[in-house]
């Protein structure tokens, strides 16, 4: 019974197969954010769904909920009380422009050095397929599953994920499971596997400030109307102290600070500063004093503008006091932040800080809390387990400074631990020209994966 | 001799041939913004030189210095001991659209209720003929013009002026004059003779700053570099004070405020707050505390913002931290001020707040002078004079917010002062759908330019 052996076994004697599967999905140009390409989308999930039905999910369906198709399919464990791994994917890729800048076409896949190019191939074609070969090693190799499994592909993570984010709090109750299992992220470094147990929370807002009710001459009018340009940076100049800490009020109350031991470990294995500012191309870091680069873009809160636009910004100049003024803005959260009350917090500031010049439109479009598994959970423990079975190597535990909604909604909804496996390097292009995914770290995904079902059948996960 | 009767009586004969005459002139879509245009700007040249030639200069001529052609005439009173004034005009004009919003098409002239609607009309066909107009009269009413008097008219005004400053600075040998006439601006109000005596200068410049030589992802890297869309917002912010001044240093150590005579006077005739605001269409004043909306924006120096642009403010959000923000801003400068002086101000401010996570580029694209007239000075007089008699009141003497390049040329390059006699209105419609030009405006303006060339024999101007 549970014959790891036999699943490793089968998933090793047909890598070459499994390399020439990938190809075939990679090959399906899905881009979400072209209309054009829905026909491609939809395909890449039927694809999907009959690859599913032949490697053991004889159930597998495609879900329609409003966006591109969502690719469901389940099967049990052959004995009852084993935990529920629900499976996280996205057979969306990102588009391939510029399509000059690629050595070998986006969509016609071909292996060179060792790696797999083609859009997808790591972001996220790959790293889920690497999943579905174990989940196939287990069942073609072994003649069962550990765990119980459902299988879930979006076809609309490139462009936000709210059709399955909706679709999976409209049906929380039936998608009850134990943890989630992703491959959607990056590894520290070649060889290195990596955990991720955190991600920031996003709180995406607009400002738009409108002064007069047209543009007005600036030098009929100028020191004697107060200009939306000026108001709207004087009013984001407000939002941080000129040490780099954000100065709305309320802002740090409920962040809750990593501990001594978290802290220590941090020190130890996440990138120190010169790195991330090499990554940045950055010279000089900035931030919230007391804190490494690496904290304050992880484990601490972060407001960005992400954009201004205000009057005329084109060449020569024209002489105009702009009507209005608008910026974006995110938050990054952490954990102990609640999105809504950081909204709260930001509108506040906006009208204790407003001149009675300007009036203000705060919109929110985006709310997603921060997500944190506890390193000591039983499926962190199980996934680090895997790693050093499946990478010969203990994983790096780090924390991720972006949002990944669905972990959030996963964590929120139904209450699950994601464990985020990185099976794609920094430097493999994900959503740039000639993006590529290493053939080693697809055979020590699923050599992983493998290892990882059959440990979490030994948990105690709580109830399914 | 100098019989200002025959010329007048000649006017008043003539107006309805006048008003045919800029009728056909109006007819010229002579846009110069628009390449597309450029052999109807020609043709208004032509048209122009023809009617100087046609009037009493025999001399008319197309002048080409690069831009469009600059019509340019001289005639010489009788007597040599006579002043030299140069009439200025621009024959160029506004695009019409949107084309939609006119009552009757912008380039076929009509008159409804005693008024010319078409582009052009008042700016500044119609304001510059009158003195054309007037020239005529005396040329062919009384037999002789009672100053040495030089045309110059220019095509190129609503995009710049750059070719006839450029052509004023060379030339200012063989362009000596003692004073300088145009008609470009608009009156206090209906009935109400109008004489501007000081324009604003203008310095206008970009600030460009760049963090990290990318774009980056606002998850990763937020918090732990600067934004330059924020840096920019604090750079912007730092330019005032919470009071409305501006709070670069030096800023203010020249400028020359007026005297309280001439604050007396503006209480008394200038545009109120309460005035001032209903045109900006703004609620609330702003700026420099202790002086009146009117003499911020006229007699005391402005900062404004034109235009800010950084990152993505389109529509949904984006996780960016943007490479780079752009922002134009400009200086009004009052007399006191060097423009050259307020450049090295901004450029010395921007280094000093600048924070070593930013590089900043700062470029000027333009630098006028301030140029004011004492109102006292003879020709003023003249014009004052000139006003009762043309309109049946005195005049109100007014300062100009804006900054006319052509007249601050004249100033530097020549050193003469400007007579700057508004007979558009308000509410003409300049650079919009349904401009239009009052005839009787048009036809005091005749009779004030008759009585102003007369009175200016009289006066001790300086040498020619």
């Amino acid at each position: 019974m549970l014959d790891v052996g036999a699943a490793l076994r089968y998933a090793r004697s047909n890598r070459a197969r499994f390399v020439e599967e990938l190809s075939a999905l990679v090959r399906i140009p899905s881009v979400s954010s072209d209309p054009g390409s829905a026909p491609h989308v939809e395909r890449c999930a039927r694809w999907l769904a009959d690859h599913l039905r032949r490697i053991g999910f004889p159930n597998a369906r495609l879900v329609r909920a409003g966006g591109p198709p969502i690719v469901v399919a389940e099967r049990r464990a052959k004995a009852d009380d084993r935990p529920t791994l629900l499976v996280y994917g996205h057979y969306d890729v990102q588009p391939a422009d510029p399509i000059g800048a690629w050595q070998s076409p986006p969509f016609e896949p071909v292996v060179r050095n060792g790696a797999l190019y083609g859009r997808g191939a790591s972001d996220d074609k790959g790293q889920f397929f690497a999943h579905l070969k174990a989940l196939e090693s287990w069942i073609a190799g072994a003649g069962e599953l550990p765990v119980h499994v459902r299988v879930i592909l979006e076809g609309e993570e490139e462009v936000g994920s709210n059709t399955l984010r909706a679709w999976i709090v409209k049906h929380r109750d039936t998608l009850r499971s134990n943890a989630a299992l992703l491959s959607d992220m990056v590894m520290r470094g070649p060889g290195q596997p990596t955990l991720n147990y955190a991600v920031r929370g996003q709180v995406a807002m607009e400002i738009e400030l409108a002064g007069q009710d047209r543009d007005l001459h600036s030098g009929q009018f100028g020191g004697a109307v107060h200009d939306p340009a000026q108001a709207m940076a004087e009013l984001l100049a407000s939002m941080h102290e000129p040490s780099g800490r954000v100065a709305i009020d309320g802002f740090y109350d409920t962040v809750r600070t990593p501990s001594r031991r978290e802290r220590r470990y941090m020190t130890r294995v996440a990138p120190r500063d010169a790195e991330i500012l090499t990554a940045a191309g950055a010279t000089v870091g900035w931030g919230e004093p007391g804190f490494t680069l690496y904290e304050r873009s992880t484990a601490r809160p972060a407001l960005t503008i992400n954009g201004i636009a205000s009057g005329y910004a084109g060449a020569g100049s024209k002489a105009v006091i702009p009507s209005r003024a608008v910026a974006k803005l995110s938050v990054r959260t952490v954990e102990g932040q609640d999105p809504q009350r950081v909204v709260q917090q930001v509108k506040r500031h906006v009208r204790r800080v407003l001149r009675p010049t300007m009036r203000a439109r705060v919109t929110t479009t985006m709310a997603v809390p921060a997500a944190t598994v506890e390193t000591s959970h039983p499926v962190m423990r199980a996934a680090r387990a895997a790693c050093v079975r499946g990478f010969g190597r203990e994983p790096v535990m780090l924390r991720l400074g972006g949002t990944i909604p669905v972990v959030s909604t996963l964590r929120s909804a139904l209450g699950i631990p994601a464990i985020m496996l990185g099976l794609a390097l920094p430097d493999d292009r994900l959503h740039a020209p000639n993006e590529h995914f290493e053939l080693e770290n697809f055979f020590r995904g699923i050599d992983t994966s493998i290892w990882l079902l059959r440990l979490l059948a030994n948990r105690a996960m709580g109830t399914s």
